[in-house]
């Protein structure tokens, strides 16, 4: 990670520390920033007695919770610093005393000014995974959990994070020809579900959201594992789509329940396994969360082939960038 | 609401009260129940100080958050009260000193035996709606909140749940012929989208997952209106039908933003204004949250509506009751 972007997450850190109390740590992003951002939650519920939620931004705005406080952390992220609901909510909370912590790709952007303690990350080819979103996003937290849920592991998380460019390499060949083959299989469906648990549940949402609604046209939905079997698996049918992500954590039975059923009743069934991941070098305490940012490195690399073979860029937009809404 | 079901509540908030300090409520459950129990969280964030979260039943028992302890309260529902996940969410939360409080439909359950404080809801026709799954959990909250957020308003918006049949019925009366329009235009479209904010997400959540997926095999997703923006409206086309709740409540603007959008690009949008909705003899207090309920009335007369004039029973399945999985 480059020294700067270390030193904004050491400062906003400290600013923590110094606090007497945390109340609730609140994650406010909108789209694809929130989505990365409920790693977040997911890791404060599960390792520390720190109560956190995931806002969409403009429900915070609007329906704001009453515990948002001075005791209160809000981290926020938008990649060009200029989503307007992300930025009002990051002024609101600033406003009520809140440590506001903002993620953006672009430095001095409205964002960047309405926090207080600003964290910029890198963007684009040629940039060590661990200065990009999740990287940066993955070491804040466990910075923060050091600091309120402290244990020796979060150190040894902290400098796994620097293996992700390597670990991202090699995963995107491992999966290559498999990715090309089912873009090429499933180039005409209509619709593709997303399905998965755990930390995991924020790369299966913005999967559906982002990558296959926004950039594809291509219908979706994504189901928690744990929520399959309780509405959803009706749809189930040999030429219905899923993409299932298997998780290496807690909540593995869930996702293997999802596979065992499944792989019986569709044709179209796509597993992307975390056990499949050489992570043979990463420390055992940061495997699930390495392979949680590698995930959405090889997701990407089958969304990607699919744009592909649909002749459907991922920049084209018919309605955003495109007018007022 | 029943004398039975008044008491039974009653012991289970006196117990609540008993404890010196309550540190997180969780709502746990599966599917339609998980979706009924998003009230709650929603009445927690929005008008306590008291973190609340809801967890799909099996992500709770293999992934338990670190904060469930003797401090917690934990609220499940089942309908049947055999739903595994829950039951042993429940038993677990139990066995760590959480108070748990269980909804179910039947007495004497496994859900039933396994919560210390079980409290009954009715079914069917002819029986008063006050006495229903939502009535019960309403009714619930605001007693609950009169304990942990002390307002005088919890006992108006109490009192104002025996107005639920009568108003029920007025309500399904009033879309009566729109519903049936609505089911004739929509009858062979294979894909519909809700969307909905606020107290109303578990609304349109078991819209898409249980009445459209699971119960007529119709592809579906709900979208928050604050993330409709940012990635989803993107599959908006003149021929995508969409299903928007519109609130009374904080969230309006977003979803009339949706709706102001949604309306120029298809020519399927279907709009449930609460505004639309006589609540002139419901206390002021009380509307937005009796506007929820009656919002899930109207919306299974149109579910009602879609399955005659396809042809597709709501109580047809092909895995759920037919199969081990």
């Amino acid at each position: 990670m480059r020294n700067l972007h270390e030193l904004q997450i050491t400062t906003a850190v400290e600013a923590v520390a110094s606090r007497k109390e945390v109340n609730e740590v609140y994650f406010v992003a909108c789209g694809g920033s929130q989505a990365v951002l409920m790693a977040g939650q997911y890791l404060f519920d599960k390792e520390s007695s720190v109560p956190s939620h995931v806002y969409t931004a403009n429900e915070f705005v609007y329906d704001t919770p009453k515990n948002l406080c001075e005791k209160s952390v809000v981290i926020s992220c938008s990649h060009s610093g200029n989503t307007p609901e992300t930025v009002a909510a990051t002024k609101l909370a600033r406003s009520k005393g809140a440590i506001t912590i903002c993620l953006s790709n672009l430095e001095g952007s409205p964002l960047w000014e309405a926090a207080e303690y600003p964290v910029h990350y890198d963007w684009g080819k040629d940039v060590s995974d661990s200065d990009k979103n999740k990287g940066i996003l993955y070491g804040l937290l466990f910075k923060l959990l050091g600091v309120l849920a402290a244990d020796a592991k979060w150190d040894i998380c902290f400098k796994e994070l620097e293996k992700l460019t390597e670990l991202s390499t090699k995963a995107k060949e491992q999966y290559d020809a498999q990715a090309k083959q089912w873009a090429k299989d499933n180039k005409r469906k209509k619709t593709i579900y997303t399905i998965g648990s755990g930390i995991n549940y924020g790369e299966v949402y913005s999967t559906a959201m982002c990558w296959f609604m926004e950039m594809q046209w291509i219908n979706s939905g994504c189901i928690h594992s744990g929520e399959f079997f309780h509405g959803p698996f009706e749809v189930t049918d040999y030429d219905v789509p899923f993409m299932l992500v298997k998780s290496i954590g807690n909540t593995r039975f869930l996702d293997e329940r999802v596979e065992n059923f499944a792989k019986k009743f569709t044709e179209d069934l796509l597993v992307l396994d975390q056990k499949d991941l050489d992570l043979s070098n990463v420390a055992e305490e940061a495997r699930q969360y390495v392979a949680a940012i590698l995930t959405g490195v090889v997701i990407r690399h089958f969304v990607e082939a699919i744009a592909f073979e649909r002749g459907h860029s991922l920049d084209v937009r018919r309605y955003m960038w495109q007018m007022e809404y």
